[in-house]
């Protein structure tokens, strides 16, 4: 019998994590401060982040050491497991060898505590005891909140109202892991005020959340801010992920990928783990690595959006990063995989993307429902939503190899279990999902209002 | 640095279930015929389980072999992980060394489908393609739809109607694995039906659930009935816990524990970590291994239920086990930990805790979601309301090894994850929950309704 795990002993996971910066074939374009138009240092992100944290984001060195303190929370749940899918393959009759990395298994259910933990870190070492933040559908806020617990840090989640409201669970675990959670718009700060007195039944939106944490972060010395996708320190730490992916596979399992698919949203989880494997691509060893990026067609960053200079959040608060956007402003419909509903793309994956190093697809949401429903009936995982997405383009590749006769092995990028999103799956059931269409209209309002960079 | 997880490798997992009539220093009580006041034989039990189910029900060998193909689909999360609690130990300042067995890793979050799976594998053996259940909360109504997927079988569900319009996300569970759920009453069984004619708002009872199930299995000869606790095979196939704990324990972790900890509502989550270890004791090589079954106040079975024969379900329709029982239409205080609310105790636990092997302590609710609360902020995970009864005392216990200055080995039996019970937890931190006292007078009542054996 064939193994179904793999998995690296305790004295075998990285120490490092990778930092794609020193291998890239053509450096990034500067992140541009809002005002001046001009390249930011280290000072301006200071008011926001702890400077270890800065010094990640620009550097250039190949392997930032992972503290022991970091490695010793990762070690909870960390390293993950490598699964092999003979279940699936045998439901699909495919020749693929298909492999899964589940990141499902930490304590809030996702690949984010990997840097919740780390941020949460840096940030005590360098005397801040308490870290805003925003979330949508709570994924990130829970994290974070659990980072917190681990090195006694208070943690302020601005949930946006009205996931607040309708999605309880993920608010009750921050609260569990000793989070304070507030509905955004809040009384906390002059920006959820003055919403509060133009609409105080307001049912709140990602960029006013980060514009709450933000003027709180930037108003008390004792507070910093946190973001949980998007900027390059968070990918870095998300490279544990690949790096121990690349080793099982590679020492254990004996096996390199052909395609490595994942989803993404601000694209952490991804990147987190294709960031290991693409530096072979870049350096000639690999050339042939297909490397699938799988957004929603509600949200299609890369396959639709332009490679411009734009804001990180909807308020426009933060420094330009140069990225694939479909305007700062732009509000997706509302498919339930809440993580891919952002406007942006990391800079390091929008970087990769233009230079060729990795494909991008877009998957409607009833498909990657069922792709979902076909997974969990063979390798009994109910994955999040987002993760459908992926296992959607998984499935095709696999259909694929059927057709041609070819034994590729595919690995899939698993960022999270789906037991707190039952009721999207219920929709999806009921037959009350639907499709959205490329809504190109609302982009093109937003793309107009991208902010002009000389 | 010391070591926080040990695991098995995929070659080292149990090839056996352990059997513990073959080691028990008196044999059970026979199983009574509710008609006839007689011992029971494999014919009467037929027209609801397998052969296969029922010899093992009744075996003396020591140990029975786990088929490839329930070891195939256990290989989906087995082996589980046993950690050390770090953590929780530097939280509490005690010298006591406490470790964890992690069941919340499965696909449904619970030590529930190590039996699913194998009831699903003998029951499809036999040539039975569709089992009838009943679920209160949901647990096992999942973990049943999932050994279901994994062998091609209808799985057929009948929830308590409360649990089934107050608790969707189990039921979504269910029908994500092709698991078909209907609320109980329903119109598909005359007891369903008579029900509702009495009283169409009825909110059902797990007693009523079981005699629908039972109801629909007996007439039809497609179809047979799966229990998910308290029998001696589920209690069999729970072994694999045990099995693998005292193996990697002993092995790899160079420990054996002083005192065992978990909690019990039918029995089996527990026995399926203790029935392993207790043999030690039989034997005499383990003299002074404490055993501690942990049971909510509400429903204080072995601490203050007398040892009798009593139904299995409240509407007594099996046959009669003699067990410690609150009678069997006792029906329990509202706690969270639903799982906890049964009226009876396997009649093996019961035995064993007759012949002074095992030990029991009853919890109150409040005291059982702080230890959670503390668990969570520092081992990570947010455990199931059941499991915090354990927690709990695990955590007095390592406070009375603090105050003793003994370095004890506490294992606790982690029987699953709580993310699907967030709003239990909500009502905890609102304040909404209160602790029940011993319910006497409900007692009284239901023992004097106990059937009369000669």
């Amino acid at each position: 019998m064939e193994r179904t795990k793999f998995i690296l002993n305790e004295n075998e996971v990285p120490t490092s994590w990778y930092n794609i910066l020193a291998d890239l074939p053509e450096p990034m374009p500067p992140v541009l401060h809002p005002g001046t138009g001009k390249p930011i240092g280290p000072d301006d992100l200071a008011p926001l982040f702890p400077m270890a944290l800065i010094q990640q984001e620009m550097s250039s060195e190949r392997y930032i050491e992972i503290p022991d303190e970091v490695s010793d929370i990762y070690r909870l749940w960390r390293p993950t497991t490598l699964f092999r899918a003979h279940r699936l393959e045998k439901a699909l009759d495919t020749p693929a060898k298909i492999f899964y990395k589940y990141e499902g298994s930490s304590p809030p259910g996702s690949h984010k505590p990997n840097t919740a933990v780390a941020q949460a870190y840096y940030n005590k070492k360098e005397g801040i005891n308490r870290i805003t933040t925003e979330t949508g559908a709570g994924q990130w806020g829970s994290a974070l909140s659990f980072g917190g617990a681990c090195f006694g840090l208070e943690i302020k989640v601005y949930m946006v109202r009205i996931s607040y409201d309708q999605k309880p669970y993920r608010r009750i675990m921050m609260e569990t892991w000793g989070g304070k959670c507030v509905p955004s718009p809040s009384p906390d700060t002059k920006a959820g005020r003055d919403m509060l007195a133009k609409d105080p039944d307001c049912p709140g939106s990602l960029g006013l959340a980060i514009s709450e944490a933000v003027e709180e972060a930037v108003g008390r010395d004792d507070t910093h801010y946190s973001l949980g996708s998007v900027l390059n320190h968070v990918l870095l730490h998300q490279t544990v992920i690949g790096l121990e992916t690349r080793k099982v596979m590679m020492e254990k399992a004996d096996v390199y990928p052909d395609i490595i698919v994942g989803c993404i949203g601000g694209g952490s989880n991804f990147a987190g783990m294709f960031l290991p494997f693409v530096k072979d691509k870049i350096d000639g060893t690999k050339p042939d690595l297909r490397i699938i990026n799988v957004e929603s067609t509600s949200c299609p960053t890369l396959t639709k959006g332009p490679y411009a200079y734009d804001f990180g959040d909807e308020a426009g608060l933060t420094p330009l990063l140069k990225m694939y956007t479909l305007g700062h402003d732009f509000i997706p419909p509302p498919v339930h995989a809440g993580g891919l509903r952002y406007h942006g793309m990391a800079p390091i994956i929008s970087h990769l993307y233009k230079l060729g190093l990795v494909e991008a697809r877009a998957e409607h949401q009833l498909g990657t429902f069922k792709a979902g429903v076909t997974f969990a009936r063979s390798e009994g995982i109910i994955s999040a939503p987002e993760t459908n997405h992926a296992i959607k383009v998984v499935i095709d590749e696999a259909l694929a190899c059927k057709k041609s006769g070819e034994a590729k092995t595919i690995l899939l990028a698993h960022s999270g279990h789906g037991h707190v999103d039952m009721a999207a799956y219920e929709a999806y059931f009921a037959g009350r999902l639907k499709d959205y269409d490329y809504p190109k209209e609302k982009v093109e309002e937003s793309l107009a209002n991208l902010p002009k960079v000389d």
